[in-house]
């Protein structure tokens, strides 16, 4: 970035942008995005020592609304369990950031964005993004704040993804960090639910080869159909045999025709129709994407534990054991190769019938053992209870 | 069925059929389904005293050409392996009945076929069936050829769930029954993946409600898409990583871009492209619905043991470990009610990683299984290995 890269930090409805105009953002494809603007929101207050900050990365269909009421939704936000004053992510002492990613739908470059050169919105002349164009796009926004070293990335899914992108390329700016229910590599199976929910939205006549945004119709129910067959990956068999089972929604026989007899598929459906209010069609081929481009050893010669080779970040590793999207076993293989790399790693499997979606949950054991990692490595940053790091030593 | 019926047997480019004219099939949804037709294919003799019939019960997307090359597609028969002269469904000493089951598309009444009042293809006026209705019209058949007892009904997936149907209803006329890869009932999960498949059909704008049929169209896409969804069900994490990893497909690096990249992408797609050429969209409809409203116990007042109570029928029943669409944890809920019932049951859990689809495939334990159980049932039944009811008196 040599040119001259004017910042503009401003407000609105949707939290806070940061519009880097001038910037071009080199991307794997070979290509540069010009202009990149970042949506993102903060809670806390950035210590003078500017050591106190935790980066949250956020999953396929989330978005920078963490701690915060999303104001399009109004729905809390989505780790608003965990972040906040005297929460686990204590506000009081973090200063906690979180954008959205780059060609998501929420306020970040995007395919929705318009064109620099005029043309009107990107649609599918998008590039095509990796996970670490995403984190790329990230060290700006943190390079904005003037920040050299996070003390903590942390993040589920996708978000862990992240997490891991930032310490295999950024070691020196990662003091610690928390990949959730992630892994190093998207799978076979995980990129053949992403082809299907493409392939659904690709197959809808109002997909228009992506360029829907010039036209009254979106490709609702290509959308709809992918948001269905990928929650039930999020969900794990017993989940689902708990909450919905055979149970019949509304009615006191089966129907004998198509509607939506059973609980599930009334519930499916549901998810189906909010998601497409929510989300944009192009950004969920686009984050898919990414998301199956993933593969940190492929990036070092095949050899994992070379992503990490010499690192000092601290880790703390959590998988669930009724994760079938992202399981165990996967983590394991990340933590394997930490271990080879010599890090300083801790793991933990947790005991869950959730599924993927438990990192979002309400699930103790992962609250407790985020609490504890949190304070070790704060200790180990020096960071008292008010996010000072001067504190501790004029004690 | 008090009306006089006529049969007329066919033999045709798609097997045999035999039209049912006159008939009125009751079904479970309380209408009834005029002059049934059902396309079937045989194999070895039918012994004189009617003793050696094995009815193979085929699963969602299969159908009657069990043991010889489907005519359509020229795919040699989906059970091929185990059925002919000598192998462990011998047909030698057999008399093998594969039917297609109603609400198909490869023969047998459907929602293809023309109503009897002249008024074009049944389409989405078809009735919604079970597979209690798919096992009665079979009954049909096998009344037609003059057998009061089947020496076995087999089948897998859906086939097993008409195995466990017959054994249920008719049980004086199942001498043995052979369920794999089954359930009593349908899951939650997979009611939800057949509701994406349902709704990725009735998405596709070439649907038109079911009434397809009247125009060139095919909603080609939104099968396709059914399918692939379906597909990776079909297959086990392990065979889809080990078989298709992150390999990329004809190329040496990603292309960033939304081409089928890795290997399973284009594999899928293939599954579905060949799909929609081989099967109908409103079967698909209606007999994944058919399986979604199987519950054996919710028939027999909740009691799964009730709907097997006093049965003399010897069962063997077959999971697979690495199949989690009808993981073995179903078919130990079979068993324990075939137990509590008093029933003569085998049960078998199948090292292997082939996920469901192992039913389909060379599974030397599943063979060997089926062929000891095959073997002193035929004993117990007095069969010789000619097939002959009598030899073993005569000797």
């Amino acid at each position: 970035m040599n040119r001259p890269v004017s910042k503009a930090q401003t407000k609105n409805d949707l939290g806070e942008t940061v519009l880097f105009k001038g910037a071009a953002l080199k991307l794997d494809c070979g290509t540069a995005l010009e202009d990149i603007e970042i949506a993102f929101r903060t809670y806390g207050q950035l210590n003078a020592e500017k050591t106190n900050a935790i980066l949250i990365c956020h999953a396929l269909t989330m978005d920078q609304h963490a701690a915060s009421e999303n104001p399009l939704s109004g729905k809390p936000g989505w780790w608003i369990d965990l972040i906040g004053a005297g929460k686990i992510i204590d506000t009081d002492k973090y200063f906690v950031i979180c954008s959205n990613v780059i060609g998501g739908c929420a306020g970040s470059t995007g395919p929705q964005s318009l064109k620099p050169d005029g043309s009107g919105p990107y649609g599918t002349d998008f590039p095509v993004l990796t996970i670490g164009d995403m984190v790329r796009a990230q060290t700006l926004l943190i390079d904005h704040f003037g920040i050299d070293s996070l003390f903590c990335v942390l993040g589920g899914s996708m978000g862990g993804m992240q997490a891991l992108e930032w310490a295999a390329t950024h070691p020196e700016r990662v003091f610690s960090a928390v990949p959730i229910a992630a892994s190093t590599r998207h799978s076979s199976q995980n990129i053949a639910f992403h082809e299907v929910g493409r392939q659904a939205i690709i197959a809808d006549p109002h997909f228009l080869g992506g360029r829907y945004y010039e036209t009254d119709e979106r490709p609702r129910k290509g959308l709809g159909v992918a948001r269905m067959a990928a929650h039930i990956t999020y969900l794990s068999e017993t989940t689902l045999q708990q909450k919905f089972g055979r149970n019949l929604q509304d009615r006191e026989a089966v129907s004998y025709g198509f509607d939506a007899d059973f609980q599930i598929e009334s519930y499916l459906r549901h998810q189906g129709m909010t998601f497409v209010e929510r989300f944009d069609a192009n950004s969920y081929l686009y984050i898919t994407r990414a998301m199956d481009y993933f593969d940190l050893a492929a990036d070092h010669g095949g050899n994992l534990a070379a992503a990490f080779e010499g690192t000092k970040t601290r880790f703390c590793v959590m998988s669930f054991t009724s994760d079938w999207l992202f399981p165990t076993s996967e983590s394991v293989q990340t933590v394997r190769a930490l271990n080879a790399a010599g890090a300083n790693v801790s793991f933990v499997e947790i005991e869950s019938d959730k599924g993927h979606d438990a990192f979002l949950l309400d699930e103790p054991e992962m609250h407790a053992t985020l609490d504890g990692f949190l304070k070790s490595a704060a200790q180990a940053r020096g960071l008292t209870a008010s996010g000072s790091a001067k504190e501790a030593k004029d004690d």
